[in-house]
């Protein structure tokens, strides 16, 4: 048996999220099919952040134990084979030692959001961004955004069926920017509260437009209610970029 | 009577093409189907490129006449309004003198081509670019392309359809760079052949792969046949980037 840590991308629109479930196609369950029709093997995936439906990645990792001897790139080959046509991807395939973990040994992860910011609707990245209409200041997106880096009780900022035992999450680093008409916002932690990441952008989109202060997402976060922070932006412009280990 | 000048962004993977044709949606149709809900007149949009099916554009520019007493950004909304859920968007409407014409008057097209160069099928980027598999050099693809720059007889990059009356072009820039795992190849003429920027971009990956040298370019130009140039690439990577008007 090897275990093989691998890097996945895929286009959250064709699923019902990362995880298996039973109204619907899931990443895990595409890539457990095809290594199944590689290797005849029933052999559960781990992925290291359950990305809801809609929700991309361009560098989800997970790991899976394969029987049949095989290097990566074959590994990787032969399950991209046998995934299509589903839009899902195995980046890299690589071995690593029976105790890695995709889940348990990730420090860090990051997610991008993206927001394009215009009057017009979207074509081209139609289920792709998030399309806000009234223009967004990024500037003071970015500035108020510093009010959630750190340790905090992130209760307002969860959904409400979030299964974490504890509300209280380090957030490394939260950067909005402005490039073009689109706005992208990069975010940091070691992990996530459920929707944490969306409700933190629906919340600073009412910064961007001038209806909040940096001082109104302060008293949000210190509500600890989930009724005290924006909305919850749609999954389209959600990606999991990357993924870090020790 | 007002012309209005057309901005238009579109996802080429679900239309015929730019132009009306009997076997499927043309981004043409779509657009005067949306005018006549709009305004009720069958009114006749003329488009500065004539993309092919699965052919993408960010910046279509493009030409109607409206009767209907209306201000540009009442035409951008209400096409916009009546497009859905067509991948197109209307990104600005303007009015303009009656003497303006998107293609006759248009000075510079610029297309760019997006290559994903890995070993790994595509998954978010499905229909969006073309996939390349053996690594490709960019550098040495830019210094052949510039064998291409200039007044050319362009026979060799030519679509055996093509109805154009002269063979000449005159290509401005034609730019190869590598951007992380993509290869982007921007390249901005008067005009083009048809086909040319995918037979160009077919040409410049047998360099990229180190099949061809620059002087294979320069032989294929000189030959002045299709045969002697490489595959025409697939529509999925070119994007109409923008038109210039004086």
């Amino acid at each position: 048996m090897t275990r093989f840590r691998l890097t996945v991308e895929y286009d959250g629109r064709h699923f019902v999220g990362w995880q298996r479930q039973d109204n619907g196609m899931s990443v895990q369950q595409a890539l457990e099919e095809a290594i199944f029709k590689f290797c005849g093997e029933n052999a559960a995936v781990q992925g290291a952040g359950r990305t809801d439906a809609g929700v991309h990645a361009l560098g989800q990792v997970a790991h899976v134990d394969i029987d049949k001897p095989s290097v990566g790139d074959t590994v990787r080959d032969a399950i991209n084979f046998h995934l299509r046509p589903w839009p899902v991807a195995v980046l890299t395939a690589q071995a690593v030692g029976p105790q890695f973990h995709a889940r348990f040994d990730a420090v860090a992860r990051r997610y991008r959001y993206r927001i394009v910011n215009r009057r017009a609707p979207l074509a081209l990245e139609q289920g792709r961004a998030w399309l806000v209409n009234l223009p967004l200041d990024a500037d003071v997106m970015h500035e108020a955004a510093q009010r959630l880096v750190g340790q905090h009780d992130f209760s307002s900022f969860r959904a409400a069926m979030c299964q974490a035992k504890s509300p209280v999450k380090t957030l490394s680093s939260l950067n909005v920017a402005r490039r073009g008409g689109d706005i992208e916002i990069d975010v940091e932690a070691r992990s996530f509260l459920h929707n944490q990441v969306r409700i933190m952008v629906g919340t600073l989109k009412h910064v961007g437009e001038g209806r909040w202060t940096a001082d109104d997402v302060s008293e949000a976060l210190e509500a600890k209610d989930r009724a005290a922070a924006g909305v919850t932006a749609p999954p389209d412009g959600l990606y999991l970029m990357g993924v870090e280990y020790p």
